[in-house]
């Protein structure tokens, strides 16, 4: 059936002539012509043909009986079943691996006595005795230390030297040790692709790209496990990158389920592209944000029925959460915010500041990123991936446990430099000199001196975002599932919340300046801090990531209000502008460039003044191009060919003199064409000739039975003229998904353009290596 | 300068000999050789190539001195200025329509003593001595009997009879036809383009169609005032779909400030996608589902830039007209609702319901709408467009007055229905019985009997419903700007709520019965009558326009919180699934094929198995292609061909007999150079060889100077193999926005297909009449 489909593609005038014709393909037993090598190019045209012939073959069939009728419908409702399905399942993981991290973080301080399995704040909630205010100190909880010695201490404060204080440092060092030790070794001995935040990959596939078992079933299961370790041990990195491809490899594994969407690379992109939004939508509780996400930034092709499909998608996952509860506040949203004071004019100009910093952010960590990662594929260092995982862990936490906002999960020190500072806010943060006057536990405080609190805090804040920027740089691209946008967001809230409180302790002592004085009366609640480290937050994940509109979404569905777009979206305007001015690769298309990945990037113009004439293969030296003739090759030249280039595919031309192009024939089909007629053909030999013609060449009786290939020869290959421009090209490449374009002058064939060409002559044009695109 | 860029992205190569032969071309004075015809179609790839090649030049030049530099950032910036621009004007437009509106709507029914340019609410703010509750019968405000008669009378009524009921009834009617007269002679004497909703025409004309004037200023000035006065006069239209016309307006006056969108076709719709954006995000106070919107439903060509762009420019819309502030209350949104109680699984049954509700709705409305509109085309009636405007205005007041639900503007009645019943709301609809021992005035009221005035409210809104549903199909199509978003809201609104009070009234008095068992306790707020007005008119707007994503999301605008978005989504699903179990096309879709726009759908599959060669012209009978020679043809021969045919371009073969192509040159090109030519080039005469070739063709002496025409010749013709299947064609003038498409066959040229000649062909594939299509 498969082989079928794809050979009847081509060759649709044949099938027209009749069915009983058409059936003799279906019988003959090719096993898989149509599917694509490994770290190969698809051919977006052909599965598209193939897709189309598949839904004719179902319609014109369900007319013919009941049962047929249903197994269409069945059929046309199998997208749907797919959507519900990821989205069920990626929500369900979503949930776990919060709930596991939850945990596993918690772990690496103490232990719940009344139940293991508890996280201190589930230990807490289910102990009766305790309020609101000594939440985090109910008896149920104890530190390992406290455990070990058998008293409950008083905590200690930091650096102090105290024995159960030691023992908890130590202890939290070798849970994360062993955490980590774990994550990098399962990673390494199931599933080597299970590392790294998984996007540059996943945009890679989408664009049309071959890699086997990167969204397969081990993966999805390593990947899972794995992440939760990775997350625990306290590492700079999160886990919402890696989320996209936990919920890509769920989408792989129910594409399986369905002929139409297993059988198909194009068909199973459009899932993928689907599971991509769901993976965002769990991973920040974002629906409309995760959907624009796998628009804007990982896929390419997203017809309008995939918008849908996507959404709903997102949706299911994104409830299928809020059912398990991770967070345990029938919240949606990974940091839920509530700001109760507008901003002003003025706050703009911090804001864009803001802005600033996070563009410069993004270019020190694209640049000093990249640099490390190719030191690690070039040198000793790549090849102890473990050793490497165990010293950044190490390091990390000894740097992270004196500093109370880098024990702590980076989501949840975000969550805190996000908050607003309410009336009952008992954090270091909020330690503001109350006015005695005021007593009603009010939201909208007005702006307040800070306390002792808040300067130490600062202090710590500043040593968290130095700590952060640096570990970061050498976290991301280690052999452990890593992703990059809780690391980004957290050196941008760090930074912003710094911002937000320099400028409020300001606007307080000084409301008399001509800035503020318009704006910010005395009592008034004017700078709302955690609204800076928003827009921080924004700004540093938008020059790491230069997404634009799907980041300002993912934003405003965290706030929930229109009212913030404007700071949010003058913070990622500016910090994409900064970043783009040293470099137009975000970190995905440079890991995807440093990776070698022939990856056509739609945003990138092409510019440049050259013709197809001076891209396509042969140049000038070469010999010339391999090619067959419509009837005077026999099998041997055709063997000979095969076995001496390593090209996919061959032109066929009428003739070697007239070289007027007919079609072209794949490598894959040829092969398997020539080995199953020498086996299943009587008086196909070496010697017999070979033809794509509708009619046998007029041939000497004394030769042997020549052998007819029309039946895998593309009528319809793609052409353009050696004059036509490259901008044109690309762009065809581009919107078409082809895989190769064949080049011809007033009808004769002159050469042939691949994607790896394109890519090449790309590379070239902006002055670099050409040799950096591998793939083909 | 314009010339030289359209050709020389044609011939690069030559660019590419010399600079100064490119002075050459850039020198010769062409007048307009790039641009269009009314009603043709664009050429997307060669607006882009001229767009690359005008950025070039701007490049190459911004190195040679600081002021080019200076320029070259400005042209960077101007499509920036352009979305301000934009975003200013339309939300300032959109907020003086909402003011006039408001203010005209009323003066149907009385005017203000204080100040008669207040409508009835800003009227009755100002006055000081009203209190809440008799908000609406304030001192200021008459209604024109009182104010004849020269006392104030108690407020008679429905259907009393008395004198002033009977005069205000009279005037009311009278200041209908009024308006209606004004809007519809405004259109007809000074922009005919300025009627209906302008969607269709707008999807047309970004799909690459050109209709000159139809986003002209006229239109703009036109469309603006008679928008109100159409609205204004009561029919059953909205103003939301004309808005995004008015948007799209503002949009192409702005592209013609900068030459880079006035003078390049493809750039400028990309400005128009983000208009229509802007368009929407003031229409409803939605800027996302604005952006959605633009993608989903009206736009074509959606590069990324586009999306951040329309975002921003949808941004600044919507918050120039909060700024302006029409609704006096602060808030972004056209209906702001905030309900208070969760919704329950077993509530999907009634939105799902409501869903089918939408579709049959939309299936009825756009088959019984599209038969009026083709009978209005082809029977006398067209010829009376203002007697028909009178007729159905006359007949919409004169039911509407009676009704309380209709004699208001559809706007209130959508909001009244949305609306939760709060504990001080007064409207007839929250007339409940009220438990005595509930005092408290809270939000959450529980299910209470419902009372008399709300089962005169059912009454009353069931006849709404019938008298908006017959109305609303002769509405819409008539020579005023109308919208059909409001129409449609309404109807689903009324259906919604009438659908939501009977399941509360259930749930109310049955609360034993299985089904609301379990979520429904005496005593509890469990069903919230104005979520399922909600969800019914998302559910009547999904039926008529097919929107899906960008309709959730403009309603999840509305509520602002992701609790709702099932309930809408199951009724947007179910609504079109119904509506397109009985055709695919929306109304947009269904009046671009009655007129005949050469409109590609995105959306629409082509599934038949046709080949190029069945499709391509001429056909088996027909005289052969129209073609030229690349140096055999003469002056003479060219200008017959001109004369004779009315092709919009020719293919050149290398000669007859060969009919090998190397290019294709436009009639336009032709004849001006033609004209050029024997204007200023001494020795061209009839006889002159025309010639394509590099160099001169050799010819005896005694000929005439030949001509060279190398430089009109696009070298790189688009060409597809004969046996092509049409769904790859299909794809591929979609995908690239080809307007023609050559046939070959083993380099041999066969025939030509044209963007006129798919759609007539898929038209006859889907037993549509092929003539339907009428413009290239």
């Amino acid at each position: 059936m498969e082989v079928a489909e794809g050979v009847s593609a081509a060759t649709p005038t044949e099938e027209m002539n009749g069915a009983g014709n058409l059936m003799d393909f279906l019988d003959e037993p090719f096993p898989d012509v149509s599917t694509y090598e490994d770290f190969h190019t698809i051919d977006w045209l052909r599965e598209k043909s193939r897709d189309t012939d598949r839904h004719r073959k179902i319609t014109s069939k369900s007319k013919e009986s009941l049962w047929e009728l249903i197994k269409s419908l069945l059929d046309a409702w199998s997208g749907w079943v797919v959507m519900l399905l990821i989205g069920l399942l990626s929500g369900t993981l979503a949930g776990v691996i919060d709930l596991a991290v939850d945990w596993m973080t918690d772990l690496k301080e103490g232990v719940c006595l009344s139940a293991f399995w508890y996280s201190h704040e589930q230990c807490c909630w289910t102990s009766n005795e305790t309020t609101f205010d000594d939440r985090d100190k109910c008896p149920q909880w104890q530190k390992w230390a406290e455990l070990m010695t058998g008293h409950a201490e008083v905590e200690l404060p930091a650096f102090s030297g105290s024995g159960a204080y030691v023992l908890n440092y130590f202890l939290y060092i070798l849970w994360a040790l062993l955490f980590s030790f774990l994550a990098v070794s399962l990673v390494r001995v199931f599933a080597p692709y299970a590392c790294g935040s998984g996007i540059p990959e996943i945009k890679t596939i989408l664009s049309g790209f071959i890699i086997r078992g990167y969204l397969g079933k081990w993966t999805l299961l390593i990947k899972t496990v794995t992440l939760v370790l990775a997350v625990s041990s306290g590492l700079s990195l999160g886990k919402e990158g890696p989320l996209v491809h936990v919920a890509c490899c769920c989408g792989n594994l129910f594409c399986s389920l369905f002929s139409k969407y297993s059988k198909n690379e194009g068909k199973r992109r459009e899932v993928l592209s689907a599971a991509a939004a769901a993976g965002v939508s769990v991973a920040f509780g974002a629906p409309i944000g995760g959907v624009l996400f796998s628009l804007e930034e990982v896929s390419y092709y997203f017809p309008l029925k995939t918008l849908w499909r996507s959404f709903f998608a997102a949706l299911v996952a994104a409830f299928t959460l809020r059912s398990i509860n991770p967070f345990g506040n029938s919240r949606l949203v990974l940091f839920y915010v509530e700001y109760h004071t507008p901003w002003y004019m003025a706050e703009l100009v911090p804001f864009i500041l803001l802005g600033v910093f996070g563009g410069l952010w993004g270019t020190l960590f694209i640049r000093a990123n990249i640099a490390w990662c190719r030191r690690r594929k070039t040198t000793q260092l790549g090849k102890y991936p473990v050793l490497e995982v165990i010293a950044v862990t190490g390091i990390t936490a000894l740097l992270a446990y004196p500093n109370p906002y880098t024990r702590r999960s980076t989501s949840e020190l975000i969550s805190e430099l996000f908050n607003d500072c309410g009336a009952l806010e008992s954090s270091q943060l909020c330690d503001y000199v109350n006015n005695p006057n005021m007593s009603r536990p009010v939201d909208d405080i007005p702006d307040r001196p800070a306390g002792p609190g808040v300067y130490n805090a600062l202090w710590q804040l500043t040593l968290a975002l130095i700590f952060k920027i640096v570990i970061t740089i050498f976290t991301f691209g280690m052999k452990i599932p890593s992703g990059l946008f809780i690391p980004s967001m957290a050196v941008g809230a760090i930074a912003g919340r710094i911002v937000g409180i320099a400028v409020e302790q300001m606007a307080y002592h000084h409301h008399d300046w001509i800035i503020f004085k318009n704006w910010c009366r005395p009592g008034a609640d004017c700078v709302t801090p955690g609204l800076y480290a928003m827009v921080g937050a924004a700004a540093c994940l938008g020059g790491v990531t230069r997404m634009t509109v799907s980041l300002v979404v993912i934003m405003f569905e965290l706030t929930g209000g229109l009212e913030y777009i404007v700071p949010l979206m003058a913070a990622a305007v500016t910090s994409k502008w900064v970043a783009d001015a040293f470099g137009k690769e975000g970190i995905y298309e440079s890991h995807i460039l440093l990776n070698g990945y022939p990856y056509l990037d739609v945003r990138d113009e092409f510019t440049h003044r050259t013709l197809a004439t001076d891209v396509m293969r042969p140049r000038r030296n070469d010999p010339p191009l391999a090619v067959l003739t419509q009837d005077s090759t026999t099998v041997e030249d055709v063997e000979t060919l095969i076995k001496d280039t390593d090209y996919n595919g061959f032109p066929v031309v009428v003739s070697r003199e007239s070289e007027r192009l007919i079609g072209f024939v794949q490598r894959r089909d040829l092969t398997l064409a020539i080995k199953n007629a020498r086996q299943k053909q009587d008086g196909v030999v070496s010697s017999s000739v070979v033809y794509f013609t509708e009619d046998a060449p007029q041939l000497p009786a004394s030769n042997p039975q020549p052998l007819k290939l029309r039946r895998i020869l593309n009528l319809s290959p793609f052409t353009v003229t050696d004059h036509t421009p490259m901008e044109t090209v690309v762009d065809i490449f581009r919107k078409l998904g082809l895989r190769q374009c064949l080049v011809t002058r007033s009808g004769r064939l002159l050469g042939i353009i691949t994607k790896k060409d394109v890519l090449r002559h790309m590379a070239q044009m902006m002055n670099q290596d050409p040799e950096s695109i591998m793939f083909n």
